[in-house]
């Protein structure tokens, strides 16, 4: 297929009747598997081509389901025994989990019996889990978690990975990290040529570590393989930026930028709601300016961009917030969705077995597979 | 001097005569030499006993100084013809900068005629050109940038360290971080025993990189002799938290995490103005809600929270903002002050000094120089 016609998500052609079947594990959250099933509702409400297979105690969930007339006919629920917790280790999680909710959510995917996969449960069990069950994807040497950052730019997001699938990467694997957000940002949110930016100390090409000097040149030479854009440097500012859509970066870095941005979003609301009721004049202000207010809690509400994504492995996981409620929880299964319905996972197979063939060929400076997807 | 009788810096005796001499890189920020001199005023008018030294061409200087009464006395102008630009590099200024104002506001400190030096120019140059001329101070080995934080804790900032000094920091030296940020809490910001973290990807003992599990283990052993109490891992959420004083990490993270962390308040702070400025009612609320407001923005404008202080050099060096106003010029001042009355370099001397005496005592047992600050 040429990039020429490469479809955003919303207008993906595909057949009428198709069901959109997502695995979903309903234990280990937070909040439990009421949240879980509230959101399941939400999501099943706004999108009629979704079905669900759900993962934990059968007869809790069953009960739950039952009471939303909106899942009725859509849900299989999988009985799973075990509960992975927050704070279990993923190598215990790997040695004793198999009868664990999570496991089960993954192995539906596996299967073929689910085209995603969302969890509420512990990151690194569920990238564990995943890597042991899945599989890398042949090509890829260190998966990502990909999430999303509200941006100024003409898209509500901006994608940032990896954000905590592993705490290094070398130049190559950032190399695939650039090409696997792209891939994303194009399938999952709609970017046609999504333009890709490396994270660094300063925008000066002489700045930062060496392997980030080493990937910008593996990333520049990329750009038609991998059909994005590359801007170069940017910086712990630029992360909302308008002039950046996807921001490469090592899974340590990725993570504490992650919480960094969350934590401050969060103090400055606080701070902003404590100064609202510091007086009678500014309650009076809030009042007044509540319909702006909660317009402006909404977009910058981590709850509707919630979703990490898991990148190369065979098959596409949505981790959702450990403490997310049903809001935030039909935002992860929307975003598994979509990318489900775009065909996403086999597009990004494609794309990293290009990026191999394009390495293989650099010798014979032939470049034929630049333009598929 | 016993850690009990360790003041705060509001309290240390000093002879009513001794003036604070500041020397001041009076060219090189975005907004020129007038920025400066207006913040040199609101730090005279506040504090008594300071005065300067600016570095720069002398006849703009002069000339802006003669129209500040509040300055008439206080200020002589030592003339340096160069100017070092944002965008030069380190490694140029060092070979040809020695005619710059940067150079020699560095030098004044160096020979001893101020007790702190102060700039706004660019930060690779400035640290390039302290390295060199006041050195490491015996025993250090990275020296570290360290920036102030908004907090939910008692005091109103955190401190963070590096942000940017250095792109990497092994296990010893991450430890020289948590003693230099301890000794820079105590006699900066007038904290008594503050609390480090280590900033990681997770707060669980096995979590991040193989140098922070090493870090880990030896601030806990040195918390005796550098007067701290450790909390352990702490993640980029926690950067304002209450829980934690002085947050410890290498510069290449602590870059990102400090440019994200503004970009983000950046970024609120933006919605909110649009938000209330979308509908005529949030217009009204926002005028009644004004005085709340403008308290808000006061707490968490960067121009009050400006001054990345240069720790593990022989001298003080407080890096500005490039792009402050006269009140961020006048916030950097303040600190470069309170940092010199406090005797805060001696101090740090002295403390690096007795980490180095207790790492070759330890292996008898011997801690005797646990308590001198």
């Amino acid at each position: 297929m040429s990039s020429e016609l490469d479809p955003a998500f919303e207008t993906v052609p595909q057949a009428p009747a198709r069901r959109i079947v997502i695995s979903v594990d309903a234990m280990g959250g937070d909040r439990g598997p009421a949240a879980v099933v509230a959101g399941l509702a939400l999501s099943a409400a706004e999108h009629r081509d979704i079905d669900f297979l759900l993962h934990g105690n059968e007869a809790e969930l069953s009960a739950l389901v039952a009471r939303r007339p909106e899942l009725k006919g859509r849900v299989r629920v999988v009985h799973a025994e075990g509960v992975v917790r927050m704070e279990d280790k993923p190598s215990q999680v790997l040695r004793t989990g198999s009868n664990t909710s999570m496991w089960s959510t993954i192995e539906s995917l596996r299967q073929g019996d689910a085209m995603a996969a969302v969890s509420c449960g512990n990151t690194g069990a569920l990238m564990a889990v995943s890597m042991i069950r899945l599989r890398k994807l042949p090509g890829v040497n260190r998966p990502a978690i990909a999430c999303l950052w509200p941006s100024r730019g003409p898209k509500p997001f901006n994608v940032m990975l990896d954000v905590g699938a592993d705490i290094k990467a070398d130049a190559p694997d950032l190399l695939q990290y650039a090409l696997m957000g792209a891939s994303y940002a194009r399938n999952g949110l709609g970017y046609d040529r999504p333009r890709v930016g490396l994270l660094n100390v300063g925008t000066e090409d002489h700045k930062g570590r060496a392997e980030l000097r080493q990937a910008q040149e593996l990333i520049a030479s990329a750009t038609e393989t991998g059909n994005f854009d590359f801007v170069g440097f940017v910086e712990g500012g630029d992360l909302p930026s308008a002039k950046v859509d996807v921001i490469v970066t090592d899974g340590f870095t990725g993570n504490i930028a992650l919480k960094t941005g969350e934590g401050t979003a969060k103090l400055v609301g606080e701070l902003l709601r404590e100064s609202l009721r510091a007086t009678l004049l500014s309650k009076i202000g809030a009042l007044f300016a509540m319909g702006s207010l909660k317009r402006l809690q909404l977009r910058i509400d981590p709850r509707r961009v919630n979703g990490g994504v898991f990148l190369g492995l065979n098959g596409t996981v949505v981790k959702s917030h450990g403490s997310a409620d049903s809001t935030g929880v039909a935002a992860a299964i929307t975003l598994a969705y979509r990318l489900a319905r775009s065909g996403f996972q086999e597009r990004l197979a494609q794309r990293v077995a290009s990026l191999a063939e394009a390495a293989q060929d650099a010798g014979e400076g032939n470049n034929k597979n630049g333009n598929t997807e």
